[in-house]
């Protein structure tokens, strides 16, 4: 199973890149220049020993991969799926990882999507054969890079249910990730903010890895 | 200290009350009616032991207490308003309770409130002189109506240090509940569609409890 992972050179991507190959995935590593994406696999092949790791550019890996991460940053989605979007297969599953945003002043605040949320965004601008999950919206960057447990809750939404079991089974690969199904693509309405809210509550009680866990659900 | 519960007989409404009793607050379950407020005290007494509840009318328990619970479904805010709003004196905390849901053909979802949350229309509502936090807002009135320990995080939010500090402080009496502040009223905007996200996660993991808790954060 081939993983591509868009803007896989941020900090986000290399993180995801990480847990995903250490449970076994390969995963082509994108970025807009080549050069700039062997220069990550390089240095995370070097840090973490090997790791089914390979670097390639956005629309290399779109082209190659049946499963894509979009873990670019939300002001740039329309240009990747201007560039890449024509690659995607028929069969392909399109996860989205973006969070709508901006830091101004050391304050945080939303985006105004006009379609609810960057999820829905996206869903509007791809091809309608192409499936779409969103997820790892709110698991924070740095812990994802780091090397300790997760520990917490991941949620997934999507446009029907083969993206989300599709999304849910990438998940469960990630040790210490319980996916949980949160429903229709809409549901990122929620979870988006709830990605605000976490760096408010990481503000105020001086952490970086707020992340959440649901209580009273078996899944 | 005493409390009042306006909208105090609803499921919600009997759940805090019971559950701030028992934690040794002094707490007025107001309704419109006052035979309604003693038919369910009186309930509550028979079912639950000796508390300090007493039955009012919501006006009355509004001018008696310093600390006011909103607990009305959100359709009636701007009616209890202006019943109430003219009884609060100049250093009563409001806490909402409220959430914009809606059920349709068993779908449930979110009214569009102009001001971005219930908490921020009922702000607007309030005169400026009253503070404001809202909570309770992802407890499962079901779970809080029980005897089953809570075990979970609250979110409090609200328009001052002074309102948060006070709503902090309350909901940390109930045993299992851990109070997290949440910042300014407009993480309201968060919290709300969070309550919507579990009710969506309830119905697919055939669960009524389900609500959240904080990883990463030492509060």
């Amino acid at each position: 199973m081939t993983i591509a992972l868009i803007g896989g050179t941020g900090a986000e991507g290399r993180g995801l890149a990480v847990r995903l190959a250490s449970a076994g995935l390969h995963v082509l590593v994108g970025s807009r220049e080549r050069q700039r994406a062997v220069g990550v696999v390089s240095a995370l092949l070097a840090e973490r020993g090997p790791l089914p790791l390979e670097a390639a550019t956005n629309e290399e890996a779109v082209q190659a991969a049946g499963t894509i991460i979009l873990a670019v940053p939300f002001s740039v989605v329309d240009e990747v799926v201007d560039n890449c979007g024509g690659r995607l297969g028929p069969h392909s599953l399109v996860i989205d990882v973006t969070v709508p945003v901006v830091v101004e002043a050391g304050h945080a605040r939303l985006i105004d999507v006009p379609e609810g949320s960057a999820a829905e965004h996206l869903r509007r601008r791809l091809p309608p054969e192409v499936r779409m999950a969103a997820s790892f919206k709110t698991l924070p960057a740095r812990l994802l890079a780091g090397a300790a447990p997760l520990d917490c809750d991941e949620f997934v939404c999507g446009d029907s249910d083969e993206a989300r079991e599709r999304a849910v089974d990438l998940v469960r690969r990630i040790p210490g990730l319980r996916p949980l199904d949160a429903g229709p693509l809409d549901s990122a309405r929620a979870i988006e903010r709830m990605t605000l809210l976490a760096m408010t509550l990481n503000r105020r009680y001086k952490s970086r890895d707020a992340r959440f866990r649901l209580v009273g659900i078996a899944a």
